[in-house]
């Protein structure tokens, strides 16, 4: 019942005397409170019922540790990108989605098929574990072989002569703070020299890069990622924080130390790739979309349980638990499994582009790409009214772990609706254990707990309910 | 400075016209406006010195891998509660406690020294995994060999004929209820099995029993606990989910399926051990104690790291942290590591009792017996004003994870204290792995997080600062 529009009926299109009137706006009055009061019971049960359902249910979790097991290294242009498509198109036709398809786009690529990096200490050659940042270009020949300079950061870099650099190989290795509390900061406080690194020493002259991980453990565990190269590319890796430790300590020893450094990688000019989106068609409003997703491709290096295949059954679960439980949603809910969120973050502009081009609405977009660990909050990125409106939810989720609805970022699949004015949304998790993992190998099933990811998805399905249900 | 003081001097004890009065009113306003921000500033500092520091350490999470690898099943009575006791007495004489001594105290304690349950199935026998309950008598000869008779709960086996239970074991398989959010509820929802049904059972004429373990994964690791018998006793033990399963299979195939089991245990009727007690002085008031604590036995079974060795290394870390910032407190803080929370509670008892017998104050308690995982809040069981005065600063500690300060439990090491009306606080952790881990072998030191733990001990430091600066 639309509330306004009774109002105005009975006010407007009825002949009453001022006295009926002041009674009938009372018993208005009441029945909105009923009304309220009932409709806050009803979406307190439906929420309890999601969980009920969510909490024993094991189909997300088992997806999870297929894409994880079958299709582990997923990046954009690889075999596994599309077995993990195929295996989640399935899936959604399995739910009896309304639709499922791909949709199609091209695109650059690349891909690593390895990296070595080593040092002789006494005569003896030592490997370093390492994996190649993305798009590195390959060594040429037999690779480089050559000095080292350490730095703590682009600006110790930069202060120096290039002369210094020209030639050698820059090893950034400023360690991240570990002081900050939320483990996505943590990360900030370093990840410029694996961003910026790499094109800042292109630009001095030298002939290969080195970071050290940007990961808060000490172990053997190389953490990859994106580089953003302007003209000039050289090879660049990252290497482990333990073997960080352990070449900072050798160029101590010996600074005339070299290191050899061979990475094979290829550019792919243009690939044809997929998003794929399944849809389960509002009853109300089936052109206005609330879209739902995390990304499909995970770096070459890595299973991608949290990062992201976790916000891929997440968001997939979401529409399980409508078709089970029967929730009727007025708007469509739209699951998109982004391709290349890793790389070049082509999937989400692809998808915005598309949308745009056919003039299809997006009402709200919700990202799933923070770690699948026990739930803590929402963050929406939207006008001032929309956040309240959300926000104002979040007392039907506290007993569920949604600490806080709050004004924030959202995902970077989605961030390219936000031009078109689409209100965004992100999930967010315990980010206490996540940077131990994050693109790299140690980002595996068994690190993922099936209740975490359980209340991942209730709470998904709840806020949706919940915005679907009363609108923005 | 105590305003008020400084108030009621300047009003009562000088003359004055009601005009300069008026004056002298607003100029203390701003005062105490001026002074309670450079308060919340210097508070806000403190707190952030106390996470630099907590963050960049690593003693309490070296110490817990002592006690879960050196001392793994430290049951009151056992060598490892006495090697566990003595090394962390050797550690608070490192950290420089102004005194570090051993409460000693008389109690009964019991011992499990095997526990063994197989069926036969097409003559092959099969090994049940088990842990016999505390303090679970012996069975007798070559062991129990007998018909199974399974239920779903209490309720069940007492409208059972007391001749259809006679001579049997009882085998309470109702699982735990996983739809509920909270571990500690989804234990709550099946524990009465554990703690009661031997008992009832027993009353019954049982000659023993078994019991599906309380946690939260189907796996292959018993989870023990303590049993409250009355008079008569009967040898009892929990097996693993996965063995509850096997077992509840084999009596559907086969309803007269023989369990054999075999329990070598002891009761102790007097052992001398000890709480450890290590006092940092207050500079103001040094006989009131501000308590903190954990519990340094567990389970014969287990290492024992959430529950509760990381308790106690977090209590440490309180101190080390105090010292090392040289935070003044005005109150002793005094670590507590309580003997025996498992079987008998009877470190808890001996210390309220002692306290209470030398007019000890006891100003505030805090335990921490709840999982080692991110920080989630803290419970006060107080009186309202003393919840209000200490959920006042839940907001210098969102920062840093906790997300309550509420009215709610605090511990079983402490609750004794409650009868001489001292203020009670528990520290609350995440809790979706921790009744997965919970009295069985599965509770490891790699279980534990570094960040998790830091995270806790600075927390505690915090807030007992804070309760300890401004007092209740």
């Amino acid at each position: 019942m639309d509330a306004n529009i009774l109002f105005n009926t009975l006010i407007f299109h009825t002949f009453i005397t001022k006295k009926t009137m002041n009674r009938i706006t009372l018993i208005i009055q009441l029945l909105l409170i009923i009304n309220f009061s009932f409709s806050q019971n009803n979406d307190e049960k439906v929420i309890r019922d999601i969980f009920d359902n969510v909490l024993l249910n094991d189909e997300a979790y088992n997806n999870l540790e297929y894409l994880c097991t079958e299709a582990p290294g997923r990046l954009i242009g690889s075999d596994e990108s599309i077995i993990a498509v195929n295996f989640m198109k399935d899936y959604f036709k399995k739910l009896g989605a309304d639709s499922v398809f791909l949709q199609e786009f091209i695109t650059p690529a690349w891909k690593c098929n390895s990296t070595e990096v080593s040092i002789l200490i006494d005569g003896k050659e030592i490997q370093l574990r390492a994996d190649a940042l993305g798009p590195s270009p390959s060594t040429q020949g037999k690779g480089l072989f050559t000095n080292v300079i350490e730095v703590q950061g682009l600006d110790e870099l930069k202060a120096l002569d290039k002369e210094e650099v020209q030639g050698k190989i820059v090893f950034y290795n400023r360690p991240v703070d570990m002081r900050i509390v939320s483990t996505f900061r943590v990360y900030s406080s370093a990840i410029d020299q694996r961003y910026y690194g790499p094109k800042v020493a292109a630009e001095m002259g030298a002939s290969g890069v080195l970071v050290r991980s940007v990961g808060t453990r000490i172990d053997t565990f190389p953490h990859t990622g994106s580089t953003g190269f302007k003209e000039i590319k050289i090879p660049c890796a990252a290497i482990s924080t333990v073997d960080a430790n352990i070449l900072s300590k050798a160029l101590k020893d010996n600074k005339a130390l070299k290191v050899k450094m061979v990475i094979d990688a290829e550019d792919m000019e243009e690939i044809t790739t997929y998003n794929l989106i399944a849809d389960l068609r509002g009853n109300e409003f089936p052109d206005e979309f609330i879209v739902v997703g995390g990304h499909i491709d995970s770096w070459f290096n890595s299973p991608g349980a949290h990062d992201d295949g976790i916000g891929c059954v997440q968001s997939a679960d979401v529409m399980r638990i409508f078709k089970e439980l029967g929730i009727e949603n007025k708007r469509t809910i739209r699951v998109i499994l982004f391709m290349d969120e890793e790389l070049f973050q082509s999937g989400g502009s692809a998808y915005a582009n598309y949308t745009h081009a056919n003039e299809i609405k997006n009402y709200l977009a919700l990202e799933a790409d923070a770690g699948g660990f026990t739930p803590e909050g929402f963050t929406v990125d939207a006008s001032d009214s929309v956040v309240g409106i959300i926000s104002g939810y979040q007392s039907l989720l506290e007993p569920y772990g949604i600490h806080y609805i709050k004004k924030g970022g959202s995902g970077v699949d989605i961030g390219p609706l936000k031009q078109f004015g689409v209100p965004l949304m992100g999930y967010r998790t315990d980010s206490q254990r996540y940077m131990d993992l994050h693109h790299s190998a140690y980002d595996t099933f068994d690190k993922v707990h099936i209740r975490e990811l359980q209340l991942g998805s209730g709470n998904m399905a709840a806020i949706i309910f919940l915005v679907d249900k009363y609108g923005l």
